[in-house]
């Protein structure tokens, strides 16, 4: 083996702003949804690169693409190393990105050092992630590791009523080869925390333990239709403003249960949603998430009873539906030690920590050992153009995952 | 002149019920908001039946449709009577439709009798009052009366920015005829009065004095965006929380005014609207109505008030604009006291009552002088499928208009 590598800073940084460039917003984030033009163009231009460094690029039927680097033994499993590039609407650069482009710069440094290994390598980056034009979100990864069907992915529609499966064909990106059902060795995930607290502790690099408690919860406010200009106040039955009084109960149980939890209702639809009628139906919806499954019932609880409070109060019928249930998955606790140590290696503070949201990772956990390394971001800030990670810190993340895979990529 | 005519009640409350199976809903409405397929439809059977009573229809450029009866003297400016055919999203069966149709019973019963006015009887349907589909509403009457300008109307765009010009081409209702500019003699509207005063009071007739002050306010609420499921509680800008303690703000401040003014949120909008980030824009919306002038700008100070209050203890950013005031405006006096009259001389119980919401008549007595007739509705309920007016009052409301229909038709 030659003198150990180093990553390309510069360059990482420099895809990470010309990737954030595809369907940049004036706030300074980008607008790449899954299956969107922005995010074609972005898909185009991580093959481009990948190719650029060497790698084949294959691309499976629900659009996950593998860019991979050979090994001296092609018949083992590949290391696997990614995240995803579809963003937010709008979301920031570096959310996904950089799981996968410091994937990329791990492979530049390896050719640059003229390494090989004795694993492939595959630098994958995974279709809709982030779930914002098409639900569910962890799609692509969800297929691959065989918790979700094909055929259930393809048939979803955006709110137009359009098919993810023919926006696949219609971008470029309905791929040929299977989806999954193959072994892989290990996966390796770097992202950023999306939370605040490796700020708060001054660390640079963490290792994510496990991840959270988590629910989705939809409710149905059925007020009447009136006229807004005519109907006496006393005898409206206005759902939005039984929607309103949830919005902020909803919002002090999410208080009360910081830092170990949190809730918030963001989503709210209204009808007829007119100035000159009183809305008869509202919805909200809300994430749950828990460090503790304890944690996650009395926060549906508690929004249980408010429920059923302000039904009671306004008269009005309401009722509440949780769904989307995510239980608790541990990281493998051998990877989380190394990625400890690498981090130690190259001098950086480092602690553990839980993931309170959703990853590509959490899918891959179940078919291999999967590590996710965090680096921080600014105040905690993500899924936000205002979504920011310093160079040095985009540097370490990239340097811990290249130690990381000449160590894992070359086991037997 | 032969025997007094009467109407003919069943024909009247059999062509209502017809009308409201044209986007017949499951709650017993109708859904035919302006220049839909059903609001064609609408409008096609109107043509029909008002050629079968030997009318002949014309439409304007705006797509108002005029059904004329001839007078003796066709060199007179007419007496035109009306309202509107489409509806809310969805509406009820009376609201407006019932102004048009009972123009079409008062002229079968001077078919029956054999009665020829001096002046020409038009029978109006006014192209979108209701303002559901497209805004503002009161369209048609207001470029009729000169109040506003045919190219805006028909460039107004809705929620799939479909072009209202384009509609009024595709549904076959863009007429050759120019918009007003033309007398008119008188004009009578007869409406449900959409509050709940005459059936308080008891009484079947009740002729529009005036209407009120009014005008429409916009909120705007900038948060931040952020990712709901890491996001500190404490740290979170989430501008749906602030819009919902604003909606229930609002809510009182109405309540506080009954029964002279009302004001209640009933339009939201939040971005970006999905259940892994916290809203970093909601917009509010809503009517102001109120019988006196320095009661409106009490509420509106009112909402300013909350705004601010609630600006600076969220640290969100907020803000409030008012607009499409309207001012009081008076009915004819004279008129008002004949609706009286014809009320007393078929026996049915009367008052005089304020409009607190807008119609297609308030155009109108720009142009004209201008009667409102209104007959009861259930439980004040309008804009609704629940929407309802007994039978016997949708005869008297008609009677009524014969009765002034024979002597205004027959002015000098
Ligand atoms: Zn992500
Ligand atoms: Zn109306």
């Amino acid at each position: 083996m030659t003198a150990s590598p180093d990553i390309n800073a510069e360059r990482l940084w420099a895809d990470i702003m010309t990737m954030g460039a595809i369907g940049a917003t004036e706030g300074g984030g980008s607008f790449r949804p899954a299956l969107s033009d922005a995010d074609r163009e972005g898909r185009n231009l991580f093959r481009y690169w990948a190719q650029e460094a060497g790698l084949t690029v294959t691309v499976d039927e629900i659009g996950n693409m593998f860019a991979r680097r050979e090994g001296e033994d092609p018949s083992l499993p590949p290391l696997m190393i990614g995240s995803h590039l579809d963003t937010q609407m709008p979301g920031g650069k570096f959310d996904g990105v950089l799981g996968v482009l410091a994937g990329l710069a791990v492979v530049r440094s390896l050719n640059a050092g003229g390494i090989a290994t004795r694993r492939a390598i595959e630098i994958v980056n995974f279709t809709n992630e982030e779930g914002a034009r098409f639900q569910p979100g962890i799609m692509g990864s969800s297929v691959f590791a065989g918790l979700s069907r094909l055929d259930e992915a393809l048939s979803r529609k955006d709110d137009e009523g359009t098919l993810l499966g023919d926006e696949l064909v219609r971008i470029g990106y309905a791929g040929s080869r299977p989806v999954g059902g193959r072994p892989v060795h290990k996966y390796l995930e770097l992202h950023i925390e999306q939370g605040p607290e490796m700020e708060a502790a001054g660390v640079t690099i963490a290792a994510v333990s496990n991840s959270s408690w988590g629910c989705s919860g939809f409710i149905d406010i059925k007020g009447e239709n009136g006229h807004s200009q005519t109907a006496p106040m006393s005898k409206r039955r206005n759902a939005l403003v039984a929607a309103a009084q949830l919005i902020i109960e909803i919002e002090a149980i999410g208080a009360e249960n910081e830092p170990d939890g949190m809730v918030s209702a963001t989503v709210i639809r209204n009808w007829p949603n007119n100035r000159v009628n009183i809305p008869h139906l509202t919805k909200l919806s809300y994430v749950v998430v828990h460090a503790t499954e304890p944690g996650r019932a009395s926060i549906i609880s508690r929004i249980e009873s408010a429920v059923k409070r302000i039904a009671d109060e306004t008269g009005l019928s309401i009722h509440n539906a949780n769904s989307h249930y995510r239980q608790r998955l541990d990281l493998s606790s051998e990877l989380c030690g190394q990625v400890l140590e690498a981090a130690a290696d190259r001098g950086y503070p480092s602690m553990t920590l839980p993931t309170l949201t959703s990853h590509d990772a959490l899918s891959m956990t179940q078919i291999c050992p999967t590590a996710i390394i965090f680096v921080p971001c600014k105040g905690g800030i993500s899924h936000s153009e205002k979504e920011w990670c310093e160079p040095y810190q985009v540097a370490a993340g990239a340097r811990v995952l290249l130690d990381m895979t000449l160590k894992i990529a070359n086991e037997l």
